[in-house]
């Protein structure tokens, strides 16, 4: 199954949220995160989805997607075409004799050390999501505490197809 | 109206976004943001909400998130005792000879320029809320074409109450 991004413009309204996953939802398409947040038009939101599943149903979600009132414009974003950046937040367990190498590794995937406790540490790694799910591959020796994920955010490339709103 | 940023453990079900999503909204709360992605245990979504409105309904719409089933865990993350992370990606209209500029810019709030093209450039920035917002102050003499937000990711500092599911 092909894996789609999505970015949508809606209408900063209460509910959008919940409106437009329960679309996806409804019709037991996968959503495997969706990130959203208000652009330079305070009255406008951008919401990035990704998704995974059969394309005719992808084509009847967008049309039912395009009927919302809430909704602006929908674009999908082309692998190559756009800039995809998720960030994860992750709290390892750490003994201080650890601490060297779990920041050699930081600093080989450019990750930030933005906590630092008796027994664990808090790392920061924005990126595409291979670079990330490689980043948790090399962790998996360490004890991994708590993650907290983001979900994918996403922009086309270039000056083209701009929606003013 | 005092902001609160919650970090929920819940199952990773087909349309638990828009179950927890859809209890704020019904309740007129307003979501800032939400965030959401999977821990390191691959059954269990971890969501960040950030929420703002009256003490007594969010108790309520605590109360009754803990009652859905999907939901393992509520926390609620207290500024200064946790790391709260956002990411940005803005696409601005950029020419050539304004490049150092902006460059010079991203340098300062040490964000990262992932795209360039002719007349436009995506810049990815990471950081607290605060950091997000001074950087698009000083963006505001550039014409933004295009501006894609997470929304916010959090974790608790050290290693005390760990749900380990």
């Amino acid at each position: 199954m092909k894996r789609r991004v999505l970015s949508i413009l809606v209408d900063n309204t209460s509910g959008v949220l919940s409106r437009v996953a329960g679309l996806f939802s409804r019709r037991g398409y996968n959503i495997d995160s969706i990130t959203a947040g208000v652009t330079a038009n305070p009255k406008i939101t951008r919401m990035t989805v990704v998704c995974s599943g059969d394309d005719l149903v992808l084509d009847q979600i967008t049309k039912q997607l395009n009927k919302l009132v809430d909704v602006r414009h929908i674009k999908v974003l082309k692998t190559g075409e756009s800039v995809n950046r998720e960030l994860l937040l992750i709290k390892v367990k750490v003994a201080p004799s650890q601490r060297p190498s779990i920041t050699s590794i930081a600093q080989i995937f450019r990750a930030k050390i933005v906590d630092v406790g008796k027994e664990s540490m808090i790392i920061e790694l924005t990126g595409e999501q291979r670079k990330l799910e490689a980043f948790l591959d090399i962790l998996d020796e360490y004890e991994i505490l708590e993650l907290a994920r983001t979900g994918l955010a996403g922009l086309s490339r270039g000056s083209e197809d701009i929606q003013y709103l």
